[in-house]
């Protein structure tokens, strides 16, 4: 039993954070350090960036999780994501670490550190320092302290991004609580997706390491875009076993249990970026159903979700269908165009488009009404198969979509 | 030599056009049907879209160019495209060519037609056979009917697109013209691309259909993204041999004057798709040099004018090099970050940005003013080969991209 409570990363047991503003960009207000804190060192395990092009942290962070596989802490900055920095922004990551390692009496190899922010700049090590220092005074176990955190990581985000939950893990209650920052525009990896969850479960890292590898591809990976990734995107799981639970070993119940309650906290955090598009008006949800295998329905789902003209098409509340099939046609995915059904779908009902190919024959009307609500879907069924994906994204508004909202009318 | 003239596919000899409203959609006042005819049949080749959802003039114009290679006329649409229509399109596409061939007093199986516009609805076909009739009485070789035509394909251009010129072809002066449309959008690709080259050089089939093939691949394929096409996307050229020269039958000089004319032609085209992006203020143009192959060259060089960032900084004039970086490293190509260097160039001047993967010490005003006038160009040498390749873009403009232009001043 899954069961949504208020709260973030302070939520689960033994977990602190904290989050203020270090002066890392001059002429800037806003928030710009964060810190986690675990009472007791905690499993930890991580997923990074697929680009050539990795960040200073992201390298200091594979190392953590993959030589230590523990982690007591991370340090989380944004405006200046220390990319493109060379040796000179790696070892300002090690002495980030290093110092709240000092700081907070752990070990520096186990303190995980993320940036965020412009690419090519150093980040000013004084503030980042006294950041760390006020950081560590400032941590608490409560509702702001988390609040505050999720603050702190935003770049271009129009609203902080936070989840907490209990569940129940081998008779005991456990908790589980996140934040992350992104938003999904045009090409959402781009703008670096950074994710923070904390359990207070105790797993062993090896299947906190596969759940959380899994489930990725099913939730950030199919947000409006396909592995692109922005230099600095990081998500980070640390387990700290402090709810006394019976430590999850095997892929039984309990890891099951587990995994359904890490699958809640990433797809509604992959929700929330795709909703928080640069702009955007209305969360884009596409499922593709009937295929043949997985792998042909994410690819499916993730290019009708990219496609901008179907993005403009929604913010228009325009069934124009034309694009969805266009955009499955190029997506490099072998299906047959003749056997396509598709609808969208919303609260305010469900209406087919397309059949077997061709315009079913729909009301225009009652399909703009059900294109209306701020959460929409487009389903599309290719019948051949079994297997289907869900990929999320946004509208995409201003002005300059106005070109392609109006093309068809 | 090459010699740029005023004028249009009624340029070389032989090649007559016309371009007027015939009333595809209702409600509108745009001429939207456009005839070219050959007094000659003349040998043709097609280069055509690459979507799985093929529109019906597409299947159609196939048909010609593969079982025929020849043909003597062309009729184009704009407003709708004739695409996911199923059969009753397809005998729509067919109906066309007929009627077209009966009234030019042609083989119907030597007409190509195309379209553009909306998907997924049905031609007025009554419209389309008096807009035939009324095509053919308005045939003539002057510059008008080559500006009527180039201007009755256009949906959301917002210029027509032409181009003549006249070259050396074995002894003779030889002549080649062409129009297009499309636009240089996110993916432009969507937006159909329809280019229509006549030359009256004499050349065989093959060598026409290879050189076409050839130089698509560096031209048309290098718009701002990458392989995608939309379900219409359909290029092609007719050789009617009228200017005399010595049949090109082999792969020798004259076969490499005609190539380079071809190319003259088509790379002026596709530069004028990028440039003429929806609300876009400027060409975008992309070199990467260095690469071990050509390949890589250009799957970095697409993936930078893809970049939906980098097209933002361009517009917002932001010497924003991590961008740049950045797509490279999730374009899928190997390279070694730390030996890239990066500049820009322009009518202002050339300024380095990035110097070994790290950024070099460059005055930001004079960047800014580099990328400037209307013409930018970015170059990355990935110094690890000789190959290299050049893409086209736009920049992204209107309110929507403030965020993003914004985002590191």
């Amino acid at each position: 039993m899954i069961n949504i409570i208020d709260g973030g990363v302070t939520a689960p047991k033994g977990f602190k954070a904290a989050g203020l503003r270090a002066g890392i960009r001059e002429g800037k207000t806003n928030k710009d350090m964060a810190m986690i804190y675990s009472e007791s060192v905690a499993d930890a395990a991580g997923v990074f960036t697929k680009n050539v092009v990795k960040a200073a942290p992201v390298l200091w962070d594979k190392k953590v999780v993959e030589e230590q596989k523990k982690a007591q802490a991370v340090v989380v900055n944004s405006g200046i994501a220390n990319a493109c920095t060379g040796d000179e922004g790696y070892q300002d990551a090690a002495d980030t670490a290093e110092h709240a390692g000092e700081v907070l009496n752990v070990n520096p190899a186990q303190v995980l550190v993320a940036s965020t922010g412009v690419i090519g700049f150093t980040l000013p090590m004084d503030a980042v320092k006294s950041g760390v220092e006020k950081l560590e005074k400032a941590l608490a176990d409560n509702r702001q302290s988390a609040v505050d955190a999720a603050t702190a990581i935003m770049t271009t985000d129009t609203h902080k991004k936070e989840i907490a939950l209990t569940f129940d893990l081998g008779g005991v209650t456990a908790t589980m609580g996140a934040m992350c920052k992104g938003s999904g525009m045009i090409h959402p990896n781009m703008g670096t997706m950074l994710g923070f969850i904390t359990t207070d479960a105790s797993i062993e890292q090896n299947l906190l390491d596969k759940a959380l590898k899994e489930l990725v591809e099913d939730t950030f990976n199919m947000v409006s875009v396909d592995g692109d990734t922005s230099t600095n995107d990081t998500v980070v799981v640390l387990a700290n076993g402090m709810a006394g639970n019976e430590r999850v070993t095997v892929e039984g119940a309990d890891y099951e249990a587990f995994k359904e309650a890490l699958n809640t906290v990433m797809t509604y955090l992959a929700k929330q970026i795709a909703g928080d598009g640069e702009g955007a008006t209305r969360l884009f949800e596409v499922t593709v159903s009937g295929a043949p295998d997985k792998a042909t329905a994410k690819v499916l789902a993730k290019s009708i979700v990219t496609s901008s003209l179907t993005k403009c098409a929604i913010y228009g509340k325009d069934a124009n269908w034309g694009r969805i099939l266009c955009a499955m046609g190029y997506s490099g995915a072998d299906f047959d165009p003749a056997k396509v059904d598709i609808s969208v779908a919303s609260s305010e009902g469900e209406i087919k488009l397309v059949e077997n190919g061709k315009a079913a024959n729909f009301d225009e009307e009652l399909a703009t009404k059900i294109l209306s609500p701020e959460v929409v879907t487009a389903k599309a069924d290719i019948k051949s198969g079994n297997e289907s994906a869900t990929a999320w994204g946004c509208d995409l508004t201003y002005d300059y979509v106005k070109i392609n909202a109006d093309y068809r009318s």
